[in-house]
């Protein structure tokens, strides 16, 4: 089988010529507590590519290593684990289309609808925007809410979940026709485009009164342009920092730490979704409600076919996609895309 | 009377020539509602400086205006206010040996013991300590606390308080002699310099597992440095930034910002003391407690008369001082330096 291997580690921008495909033996039968799976979808995160830069929550994607990433995938067999054949779990996998992994690196996926749904709004995607917005954030009704990389897989979630909540929500992105869809379809109250030459001045007049909560997942000179607009006591959902991981170097901190965060009694805090999963539950109710009620909409941006992976990261580094990114390695066991429910 | 006026806004480092002083007519009686107050004595404080920078909680300090502070003084006359003349009052005042003030503008101090303590550990240096500390920092025992500035008015006082409640110290300051004493009479755990050349690797050897709550006094590069040696889920209580009120521009932020807030999920937050005021009585209690029972002790560095003012300020931007820098400009209505209470 084929599976994508990260070949050089990048030093800048991250380009295809970085991966190289090779053929590996198919895995071998599933050892005791193991489980064999089938690539169903794979999630394009620009984690993956801060992976590459230093060991973080995990440790360095290295040259030589399989590329890795969050996958949905159907499990085709089992070694005393307890894991029913044809479950679909999710799991951080090789780039590939079989793998074995241990059963307690799996977590079967509570089916709602589309499979793809589960990488988007039921997805990771969802609940860091939900959780990174209301816990994190700490959003009240009737505050003004600023999202970057707001037509990204958690960016227009963030802004969508806002607006459910009685924010004015104000979006960043490096596009003025994302922006356009952003107010036209998912009911941004305002955008601005952070390639504009005029952004920090239309920044500010998008910005009124000021903002009470900046979501970023961009961080370098957006991170800075934001905490100008901060209101006192606001707070910075520190989510991630997608213009910093395909430079060659850490850029300078924004200019403003620490004085600002004194001055405007800012909270700037940094999150991972895997600490607050005590409220995953939670949230996925209230998201599936809004998805079931049609009040929230998700956007994917569905590649096809494993080869197409490495440059559906390098799309999502460049702020060349619309939503959340993921690519269909291999069919949905309830058949077919659309993921219409299969009797088994 | 002289008053010390802000002749020239510096533009780098804070000199003595930057002020005058000038003979202005002693003030008349005041007005309706108005105290007419004598300094007893003139908090000397790095937000001072930080003042001619920038409007910040309060109008930018502007050439050929008096220069302000906090002060220590005797109510000596006063019109219909209800203010008892001899009671002594703390507010914001010109640098100046009588003035008049609104009396909703002066709060009254309980008094307990020597004057000079109500600016150190039972003033506004103790309760930001405290405040910041135990509120914004969250601290619970057996973390690990590191603080900047750590001889300075706030900070030796932020290493005595987390001692006292159970947490192992670190102290960073810009003198060997300053760490001696920090750790022989405070109880600091350890010291690191940070004009060492090692600094880097001396910070981390004294940090050893990490450091759960870092108290910023000081933003620029001992940020930094101080960013990489957080743990998962610690805080960083952002206090003030001597380090760049001297600065001519706003100097680059911490490189680590906001990737290493992501990964290592920190939480950084600027507090200002007046946001905290509901937790003041209960605060002086327990550092009045300490300060009885001689488990705390307050440093303070006082110069005397007015005119000595615009050095002492120099002096803690430039961080040759120890503890809370006060100027002493009359004498203590109680009676003598000391504040052996006198029958009235």
């Amino acid at each position: 089988v084929n599976t994508i291997v990260l070949a050089e580690r990048p030093e800048g921008a991250l380009e295809e010529a970085h991966f190289s495909t090779v053929d590996v033996p198919a895995p071998s039968s599933p050892g005791p507590g193991e489980v064999l799976c089938r690539t169903v979808l794979l999630s394009i995160d620009p984690a993956n590519r801060a992976w590459m830069r230093q060991a973080t929550y995990r440790p360095r994607l290295d040259a030589g290593q399989p590329m890795e990433g969050f996958v949905l995938a159907e499990v085709v067999a089992q070694n005393g684990t307890g894991v029913i054949p044809g479950a679909v779990v999710g799991c951080t996998a090789p780039w590939q289309e079989y793998f074995v992994a241990p059963a307690q690196a799996v977590r079967p996926i509570r089916r709602r609808g589309p499979l793809e749904r589960h990488l988007s709004v039921l997805g990771f995607s969802g609940l860091t925007a939900y959780v990174g917005l209301l816990e994190v954030g700490a959003l009240e009704a009737g505050e003004t809410v600023l999202v970057s990389a707001a037509g990204g897989s958690v960016g227009h979630l963030v802004g969508q979940i806002a607006r459910l909540k009685g924010a004015r929500v104000i979006g960043i992105s490096g596009s003025d026709d994302k922006n356009a869809m952003l107010e036209a379809d998912l009911g941004f109250h305002a955008t601005v485009n952070h390639r504009s030459p005029r952004f920090a001045a239309e920044l500010r007049s998008a910005c009124g009164d000021g903002v009470d909560v900046y979501f970023d997942n961009v961080g370098g000179p957006v991170l800075s342009a934001a905490l100008e607009q901060m209101r006192t006591h606001g707070r910075v959902v520190c989510c991630g920092a997608v213009s910093q991981y395909d430079a060659p170097r850490a850029t300078p901190g924004p200019a403003g730490v620490p004085t600002i965060l004194v001055t405007k009694r800012l909270r700037m805090q940094g999150f991972l979704l895997q600490d607050h999963s005590k409220s995953w539950s939670a949230a996925l109710e209230e998201l599936g409600r809004w998805v079931g009620e049609g009040r929230i909409r998700a956007l994917e941006d569905v590649r096809v076919g494993l080869e197409s992976a490495p440059t559906a990261l390098v799309d999502v580094l460049a702020g060349r996609n619309v939503g959340k990114v993921m690519v269909r390695v291999g069919s949905d066991p309830a058949g077919g895309i659309g993921g219409a429910r299969r009797d088994r």
